[in-house]
């Protein structure tokens, strides 16, 4: 499944990863890659991650057998229809973006009918960005979740599921609505929430904040961690993703109004309850080799 | 400031590391060990962690010079009312409760006023609890806050903050209702918010709680470890601090209500301003070191 040229449009954290992976592997023989400032692209020169370096999306994908966008959603129309005259026929385009159903909606309809456009999302991150916070083991053992349209060519995915197992991922094949229900609560109200409460703490009086940053060690730490991600990407999944953020949104509000009752009326049973029945979770979750003694695995790589 | 005997009452996570660090530091001539269950009792034993082990608290404390409460906090009424009348004149009386205005209140008034009570709290922990979850490292390099009365003899506040010293934690002294506020926020709500984030996935459908199961390491994986805490402690520390948690959970629903607007109306710039403004927190959190390459630094113990 070696591929003849490998064109990523955007090069920060995934990008640059998926080129180290690539080149690692000897995945594609020439690595394309356009960035929308010069500053990146001299970065990612630098770096070597590529053998072409190109601002111009469109010149970058001439010719290439695998395009992956690798921006921020927010941008996605834009570079689609930048490059949509430019791709060659029979080319699969891909990407990587954190919601699916919205990057359906948008590209779809500027992409030719002669491309095979396959849907992706690698579930793995780190909470830095920019083509220098890249590594090629970013991808081992999580999941890449694909989600082509029924009657997209079974080859092309098979091409696009044998390039992702050879990054190490394991690969899911998904409905796009679904896919963004799934990450909406495992992956996006932990990152609003975890925004939030941070931005609590931002507000506080300057005393107070100075001691809990003292202080932040015992759960909030964490948090910020969390809430360290990506400005602009994060805005955009939020953007992108609203109906199922909202819905789920919804529960957890619900869920915590009846928890802030329990603490009020001293209801220490209730309490107890849910922080018993919670635990089941985490067992799944070590059981199904979702957790290990690192925090992420992207994590070594980081402060 | 070597003791010439130390009694924990409550042989856990908590009462087990101190045990182990006191052991390896040489600081106190005999530690005697009383808890509630011969189960644990004998589990102490097992993992030799103390010179004398007793089911009666009040037979452990005869003789003590530094007695340290480590059960739940909901616990201490009764343990202070077995051990009040066996303590030792001149003693000093301490715990490690994570919340502090309510142990004042519990405590001080069924102690004999020959004795120094100083009520503490190490911010260290794991999610894991027990005798043998317990690690002599658990302390180094993390804050005990210390909460004595004003009156409070020096000569043992000053015996105290060396024991912790002498155990590895940089010890600060603060009023216990300011205490109850800044754990709030760092340690109480964001454990609050997990909690409740699990049981909302706790009651998803089998077929979609499988699949968030399945992607948990896209951030809610973290979550899941935080809500795997122990459920009685968790269960006193929401009864015993009420007050200062509704405060900041009244702060935390304002905020998340207008993340919600924001994220309803698509404001694009709200959420970016939002998301920006909270990395500022990170790098304090990282310049004060209080964040290292480990999740925890009590992770490696553990799972
Ligand atoms: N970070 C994660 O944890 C993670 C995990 C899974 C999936 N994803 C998805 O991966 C994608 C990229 O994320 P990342 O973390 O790699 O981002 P990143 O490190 O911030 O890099 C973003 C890249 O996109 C370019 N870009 C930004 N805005 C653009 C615009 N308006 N037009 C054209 N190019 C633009 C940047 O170019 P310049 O620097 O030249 O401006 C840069 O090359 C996102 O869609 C995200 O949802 C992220
Ligand atoms: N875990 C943390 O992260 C952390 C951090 C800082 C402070 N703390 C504080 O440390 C204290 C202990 O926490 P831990 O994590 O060490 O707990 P743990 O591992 O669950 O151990 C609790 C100990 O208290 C005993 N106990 C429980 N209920 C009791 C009762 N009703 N009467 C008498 N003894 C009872 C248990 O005895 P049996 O097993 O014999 O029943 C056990 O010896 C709590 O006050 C907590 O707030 C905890």
């Amino acid at each position: 499944m070696t591929f003849e040229k490998l064109a990523l449009i955007g090069i920060g954290l995934i990008g640059s990863s998926i080129a180290r992976a690539v080149r690692q592997h000897g995945l594609a023989r020439t690595i394309a890659i356009s960035t929308r400032s010069q500053a990146t692209l001299d970065e990612a020169k630098a770096l070597g991650l590529g053998d072409i370096y190109e601002r111009d999306p469109a010149r970058a994908v001439e010719g290439a057998d695998l395009v992956i966008l690798c921006t921020p959603v927010g941008a996605y129309e834009a570079v689609t229809r930048a490059i949509a005259a430019a791709l060659m026929p029979g080319a699969i385009v891909s990407d990587v973006g954190s919601v699916k159903e919205h990057v359906v909606k948008v590209m779809k309809p500027l992409l030719p009918a002669n491309v095979h456009f396959i849907p992706g999302h690698p579930i793995a991150g780190t909470e830095h960005s920019g083509p220098s916070a890249g590594f090629p083991e970013l991808f081992i053992n999580r999941w890449c979740v694909l989600t082509p349209e029924a009657g997209t060519d079974p080859e092309a995915i098979d091409k696009l599921v044998g390039f992702w197992r050879a990054l190490g991922s394991n690969v899911e094949v998904m409905d796009p609505a679904h896919h963004d229900m799934v990450l909406a609560i495992t992956s996006h109200i932990p990152h609003l929430i975890a925004y939030n409460i941070v931005g609590t703490v931002a507000d506080l009086e300057t005393s107070t904040k100075s001691e809990v940053i003292k202080f932040s060690a015992s759960g909030f730490r964490d948090f910020t961690r969390i809430a360290a991600s990506d400005p602009v990407m994060w805005r955009d999944v939020f953007l992108t993703n609203r109906d199922a953020v909202l819905e789920m949104l919804g529960r957890f509000n619900e869920d915590l109004s009846s928890l802030q009752r329990a603490v009020r009326n001293g209801d220490g049973p209730a309490l107890e309850a849910l922080f018993t029945r919670t635990r089941a979770i985490r067992r799944s979750i070590i059981n199904a080799g979702q957790e290990t003694a690192a925090a992420d695995f992207g994590r070594p790589h980081g402060t």
